[in-house]
């Protein structure tokens, strides 16, 4: 092996801020390998390079992200801090979970448990547009968690899912979104779906005197999105489903900006984890889902979160539910904090439960069992009673 | 719980083609389970809906995932292979990866491993656009596999790194990437970058008479991933790196469309892992390595895949590295074979290996390891012996 000696290069002065932005990593391993492997992190997630062969002293001392604390939690887990210049992440989203999280993502035992991003670097995030008291503030619902369905099952055509919509929001949903797997089948195009659903809900709204808002699916191939987003809105859609997994967490973000949707005032999204959530699978590696569910995901502008919730049909703690509830809601700088919308099977029975867990400031999402039953509409009546009944419970 | 019966709704004539892909999963658990759990999959990925409440019989027959077989692989892994309809998934690559694996990512113990995509499906995915032949033809180099290094540490400025390239260039490396860590930083903005490491490759190519590339990294908020692209085409780079999991795998075929590159032929596309490969580090959660960095990155357009190879900084065996060799090369209906790109730590000693176990078709990406040693160019020459020695000797 040649001699290791940085190559000779001239380099120009490299002067940052030394502002910087600190993430938690979880270890899994021996005590004994913890400080080499976090060190390596720094290195990974920066420069990428061997340490002995950076050119010049700027690099090492500016840009490599540096240890800032170990923290034993238990025989095999250990947090570690990493402080990253902000201007390795600089403005972009894409580039801040890279520095966080690219590479180290394909190592097994480590997880990313959390950030702490300084005003400079949220600054370049207006995040949530509407969050919980702008949505309050367009649905006039005070007081009491939110109503939220799915328009299914897929292989319905338009005329049948506008005509379910319909009887929905007759029965006191607050928002009906399409079911995430609703794209722009042949057999239920988005052209056609989208103005026949807002439709049908805007006649259930001037009957009930309610202010129900439908929430098309605009998760779409890359050069789609924004098509899609402005169809809804012209469509008179009340908000928007995405699924960032699928199409980008950015790509979510586009979608607040003012160029994205015209001059108008936007419409609340809300955030799907299909595909996402595989990135929390794994006990000691991935993201953790507080992280995930909740700061990224209002990083990205989502004004709610849907995640599988314990109890239902995947496999989350309460515990990891109550990260995210704190990830969605906790203070976060200039950030409105966003609804946690707990999802995956839930029955009605569960109804004064998961009010009592979620607290006032939820969304709770029921499909598939509020088909059961011959009445739609009185089931989703029966749903709206079980809310406000529990709302009258003290909260979480 | 109010009886369970179908909520009367009038049916339009639903009426698919009857033709379906296949998705091989490898299920984690006790056999008793398996069937259970594999029809699970197929509800939960298409109508998301309990079996007992679908409207009608048409929804059930024509779009709920069929179960079509399951072979055990061992006492606690089960393969089971679904069958769903081509129409659910229609034309776009957000929708199929969801009807693949949207929901299922978030549960532990379900890993997709396969798919099989009929010509009506393949057909809506034109591919690589140069895939193994073509890059061979834009550089002139046959019989060997090829030489890539990066443009880092993150910290050099566009003048520092533009050196690089050069003495890189003359070291006779074929394709030179920027690390994926450099984005548009204040202290390397994308605008002066691009131009003056494509002029440094010129110049050196014009004292050798060789045709090494560079290739920027375009990957980048939602809004500004073409205008990087079409910025790159103008300033003579000779491909694109991007990463799919930081920006959108749909993102990257979007590149490949004509519309998205003006009427120019396009530029090769380089595939980096960050992020992405979060989605295969559990051992029975996420997607197969194959699957991953060969067939669906292949499907999106890219006419190269990085993955970190064995015997590297990451933990990926060498059967997995021959799974993804065969899904970057193994026929796929119309679309080109790929190249596969072993990295993450590779170090020029282990050149002669690389060689015989990805054969030639393979690009060996070598970063930090390069600048080991007094001379940079001397040892890209030194790097470019071991691979024409090693070319010689029989492929894997």
């Amino acid at each position: 092996m040649p001699q290791r000696r940085a190559s000779a290069l001239s380099l120009s002065a490299l002067s940052l801020s030394g502002e910087r932005f600190t993430a938690r990593y979880r270890l899994h391993g021996p005590a004994a390998e913890i400080a080499v492997r976090a060190r390596a992190i720094g290195l990974e997630q920066t420069v990428e390079f061997p340490e002995d062969l950076l050119p010049g002293t700027a690099i090492r001392a500016q840009i490599v992200g540096e240890l800032a604390g170990i923290e034993a939690v238990d025989d095999e887990h250990f947090d570690v801090l990493i402080r990253y210049p902000v201007e390795t992440a600089g403005r972009e989203l894409t580039q801040l979970i890279n520095v966080l999280f690219g590479n180290v993502a394909l190592q097994p035992g480590v997880r990313l448990l959390d950030l702490d991003l300084p005003a400079s670097l949220l600054q370049h995030y207006p995040g949530p547009r509407f969050g919980i008291a702008g949505l309050r503030a367009l649905l006039d619902v005070h007081g009491r968690p939110l109503l939220c369905t799915a328009l299914k099952p897929m292989g319905l055509g338009p005329t049948e899912l506008a005509e379910l919509a319909y009887r929905l929001a007759l029965g006191g949903i607050d928002l009906i979104k399409d079911d995430h797997g609703l794209a722009d089948q042949s057999f239920c195009p988005f052209a056609e779906r989208v103005p026949r659903c807002a439709e049908a809900v805007a006649r259930a709204n001037r009957e009930t005197g309610q202010r129900c808002r439908y929430l098309p699916n605009v998760t779409a191939p890359a050069a789609e999105v924004l098509t899609r987003a402005r169809l809804a809105l012209a469509s008179g859609a009340g908000g928007l489903l995405f699924c960032p997994g699928l199409a980008g967490l950015d790509a979510m973000r586009n979608l607040t900006t003012e160029a994205a949707m015209g001059a108008e005032s936007g419409l609340p999204i809300l955030s799907h984890p299909a595909l996402l959530g595989g990135l929390c699978v794994g006990p000691d590696a991935g993201l953790g889902h507080g992280l995930l569910y909740g700061l990224l995901t209002r990083l990205a502008g989502a004004d709610a979160s849907i995640f599988p919730s314990f109890g239902g049909r995947f496999a989350l703690t309460a515990a990891q539910c109550r990260e995210i509830v704190a990830g969605a809601r906790a203070p976060l700088g200039h950030l409105a904090p966003i609804w946690p919308v707990p999802a995956g099977g839930m029955r009605l029975e569960r109804v004064p439960e998961l009010c009592t867990f979620y607290g006032h400031d939820c969304i709770l999402l029921i499909g598939g069992d509020l088909h059961a039953g011959s009445d739609l509409t009185a089931r989703c009546r029966a749903f709206r009673q079980l809310v406000a009944r529990a709302a009258t419970a003290p909260a979480a």
